[in-house]
């Protein structure tokens, strides 16, 4: 059981590896959420839990004055394994992500927003949410290409952040799959982030040596 | 404009009434929610306004040594307008609910837990959700008749339990809409939350002198 070719940590490497081309093969790029100053640290934290889980590599971030501060506490981890893109302005953000062909919708509680369902899932989307109490900002609205609200009936007409994010994205991500959407990165992009996760995997004392396992 | 026929008050007051025959109308007592021993008054708040705001009239509670406390200033109000029912243990809790025929499903992690999507919506469900870091007791385990799980494809394999509950029901009452089903309060139970709400929305110095109107 523990000779050397059994080497228990060359076993966890070994189990860490599959673990992590199962999730690359599975990563989406084509859909990212963009947060708009947003600012409470454990709404930040459920979100980048959420987004990883679900499946997003990239997160798009216009910061404000608070700047972005996860709480640790409940990332459990997961900031390891996404991409924080940080942008300085509402037009900055919008300008990269239009230039990389997505389309804007930004979250919106009233008028004449689409259902979450109506959201064209087959195209590159760009999710946007603004602060949690001033919400999205004009600014930022100016550069979207269309709205949607989460359906709701009753008398709070609105989600915590963190959980309207969830809702969101996890719908976005079945309506991928009914169109059979899986997965999105290319071979080369896959590849690139395999080494990427397999040093973050690898034991610490060897990322320091400088070793990628 | 100020005239006695258009005191700003009773305008209000029959905007509030429009409002509330609105919801009412849309109320639902056929999907339920069950919290087991959920605890952070955050996480309970938050839960407590998705519910509400998804249109859901009761949520069930089987509270823990720490109690049930959700946090005032995260509710916004959303507790006035539900009904929280609390038992003493998980079997009280299921007996009653099943008692009234309803399914019992249970939110899990791992194992052969069917998706979201494939939950029965057409039947009377109950959804149950366990504590924030144990899960759901074996005791609530073993009056399931069935669990389910939120797709994931990432590191992170679980969401923050008010994330998860907000999934949970929006995707619920999406299943719903897509077999037509909506508010599902008989005639009676709609007349008698209408005078409750009412009562609830008329200004409170009226409610102290004993004033429905």
């Amino acid at each position: 059981m523990s000779g050397r070719r059994h080497d228990p940590a060359e076993v966890l490497l070994a189990r860490r590896k599959l673990r992590i081309d199962e999730v690359v093969s599975q990563r989406v790029r084509g859909l990212t959420l963009v947060l708009e100053q947003v600012h409470d640290p454990h709404n930040l934290a459920a979100i980048l839990r959420s987004a990883e889980g679900l499946g997003l590599q990239d997160l798009h971030v216009v910061e404000g004055p608070k700047g972005f501060r996860p709480s640790q506490a409940v990332t459990q981890g997961a900031d390891k394994w996404i991409d924080v893109h940080r942008h300085e302005s509402a037009a900055a953000c919008a300008g990269q992500l239009r230039a990389r062909g997505f389309r804007l919708f930004g979250s919106q509680l009233e008028g004449q927003a689409r259902s979450l369902q109506e959201l064209p899932a087959a195209e590159k989307l760009a999710l946007v949410f603004g602060n949690e109490h001033a919400g999205l900002s004009e600014a930022f609205a100016g550069h979207c290409d269309g709205f949607f609200r989460i359906p709701m009936s009753g008398f709070s007409q609105s989600f915590n952040v963190s959980v309207a994010v969830g809702i969101t994205l996890a719908t976005a991500m079945q309506n991928r799959r009914t169109l059979g959407l899986g997965g999105d990165l290319s071979e080369e992009e896959q590849a690139a982030l395999r080494q990427r996760f397999y040093a973050l995997a690898a034991p610490s004392t060897r990322r320091l040596r400088g070793g990628e396992g």
